[in-house]
């Protein structure tokens, strides 16, 4: 494995009204900034949960932060942060809020803008707001992860930005808060977090190790527990299983070794900033047309794919084909999830494939090099 | 899954070289308690650039420290700590020295004497001072682990003890390290690891879970790799998808959710305590036999166990057949690579059995509630 460092700071509060933690983790704080969604957790009983923790604090609140959080909700928590001098953010909801919660973290401490600051010319705040979650959706893995990602609609630019203050103090992990979630933001969880994994596995090194190995577990965990789910949305060993591993898959333990490439996540990243697409959605689409178009020199490495994760059978078939009816399985149990799999499905218009290939931040991996030639391929390859 | 708080705080610098991650790690300390063994690290040049790293701060040295340490060594590190403020511990070698350096860490910090009021007492140390590792053989895991186990030889008892004072704040895992092991410690260490993994995986919940997939990918990740290692000391990639799965296996991780039972450890520690008995090598001999005794009661995990990772074929067998293939392949497994199966190979008298038994620490578990009877026929059908 490739030399790395590893530490994760979060405490991780994992299970059935891990709630009643919150009292006790808050207790040395006062000014609360509360953040939050579209107010489902009003209607599932998780807001009243969070209130009874806070009883007795000052609680200011931010809501209405929407999936692909964009920069205005951030500058409003900003703005509540400063001028009440906030003393701990708790956000409770999904990606997206938590997301947000960090960019306001972050942005709450310095007189610079935040998006020009951190997410443009890349500086590393000084100090950050600290944050504890209640995360209510798997998929994101933002509760234990140090990085956040916001959507600048005005630049047409969805930018991740990641520095180890971000991380948050605590997460309440509840299974049972992803019951009343949507269908459709299951499906699309799941396939965030199998990209999570992927991003980190289609990455070199490429002989046998540890992680990949746990990948592969935590890849197989993913598809056999998405389908309980999806037959019983109320099922808590499933829920809890999903849920455990889209934190895994990207506290840092996937990446241990690992050349960590993430260009699939770059790809999907203009498709949201440009169409406000479901994150999850959008890499159901763009990562297995990203696999497709490089998993050339990388053939060993897929045929493991195949054959531990899909349980293909090599006999018979050459190392490309068994290679590509790996990744096509792929494509077929994002489509049996109910997942897209074209950007047609996801209502993009062809003709602005060229500008949104332009517009992509790309570097070079251990798995590719894309030009902005290559780009344009993978999604018309996608469409 | 069962609830569960986690947070491991220990920076890994994994990798070649890491140990150049020493002097940033040590800056703010002058006074250094340097520990470690039999000396072998004076002669594969880990002491050299251990003490390159330490140049300019006053080292004093406790050397010596034995397999299963002994309280004599924890009250000779005790002594110097106190008698020269030392601020903090240093400790190269094998899991042995580190443990024996945990114990003086919190045993420095105390005017109690550290057996009775830890080991027996169970008493919570306040304060410990701080430690650094830098770990030098694969299978103890105390590298990442908050617990240490101690041999008192007058009582005849080997007590582990834990508590989050004893993570280490950092350590060095440098795989080239344990090149120069002799191949008796690589294979006593590979039983080691896989053990910790069991000592999770064999106890409830049963149903299928995230933390047991995980699991079975490790355990999967020693039986391929120690034979590699076996083949070819220097092999990089074996020694440290070797060195990273016992580190994993202990930290936490494959406790996750699960009841963590750990009864196989309380029987080889009275093998160590009477017989000095190398602790892996104690294990490879107990562990499948207490499998053996209680497997009846969860015949759906063991069956998992006999296909997932021993990949038997489960036709025409009936589900104890079936369990029992995959204890076996176990015992087979710990054959092939060197290990004793039986008491007899490790040289215990027979006639010890029941007063052993009868020595042992048990307490019930998910998967067992044993009486000294139980223990001594697990002894004697490991004979």
């Amino acid at each position: 494995m490739n030399n790395f460092t590893f530490l994760n700071p979060v405490r991780v509060h994992f299970g059935k009204g891990q709630v009643e933690k919150l009292a006790e983790e808050l207790k040395d704080y006062n000014k609360i900034l509360l953040t939050y969604g579209g107010g489902s957790i009003k209607k599932n009983g998780v807001y009243d949960d969070v209130m009874k923790a806070l009883d007795g604090k000052e609680v200011f609140e931010l809501s209405g932060i929407t999936p692909n959080p964009k920069t205005d909700k951030v500058y409003e928590g900003i703005k509540i942060c400063k001028e009440n001098n906030i003393d701990f953010i708790l956000a409770v909801g999904g990606g997206s809020t938590l997301d947000c919660s960090k960019a306001i973290a972050m942005g709450s401490k310095t007189d610079e803008d935040f998006w020009d600051y951190f997410f443009e010319q890349k500086n590393k705040p000084e100090s950050a707001l600290p944050l504890g979650t209640v995360i209510t959706m798997a998929g994101t893995g933002s509760e234990m992860d140090d990085s956040c990602v916001i959507s600048n609609v005005e630049r047409k630019k969805k930018y991740g930005y990641g520095n180890k203050l971000l991380y948050p103090v605590f997460s309440i992990i509840d299974p049972e808060y992803t019951y009343s979630l949507p269908q459709y933001q299951l499906i699309s969880g799941s396939c965030d977090m199998f990209s999570h994994i992927m991003e980190e596995y289609f990455s070199e090194p490429d002989y046998k190790n540890t992680t990949d190995n746990i990948s592969e577990a935590l890849m197989k965990t993913v598809i056999e527990n998405i389908r309980i789910a999806l037959k019983n949305p109320k099922d808590y060993q499933a829920r809890s299983n999903l849920m455990w591993t889209s934190t895994l898959a990207i506290n840092g333990l996937t990446a241990c070794g690992k050349a960590s490439d993430w260009l699939s996540h770059s790809l999907e990243h203009t498709l949201s900033a440009y169409f406000d697409v479901a994150h999850g959605m959008g890499l159901a689409v763009v990562h297995p047309n990203y696999l497709k178009f490089v998993y050339k020199n990388h053939l060993e490495k897929f045929k493991r794919f195949a054959v531990n994760v899909w349980n293909i059978d090599p006999e018979g078939k050459s190392d490309e084909e068994l290679s590509l009816a790996g990744i096509e399985a792929l494509q077929d149990f994002f489509k049996e999830i109910g997942a897209p799999t074209t950007l047609r499905e996801l209502n993009i218009p062809q003709e602005k494939i060229r500008e949104m290939a332009e517009h992509t931040r790309v570097y070079p991996t251990t798995y590719s090099n894309l030009s902005v030639d290559d780009i344009e391929t993978i999604y018309n390859n996608a469409y």
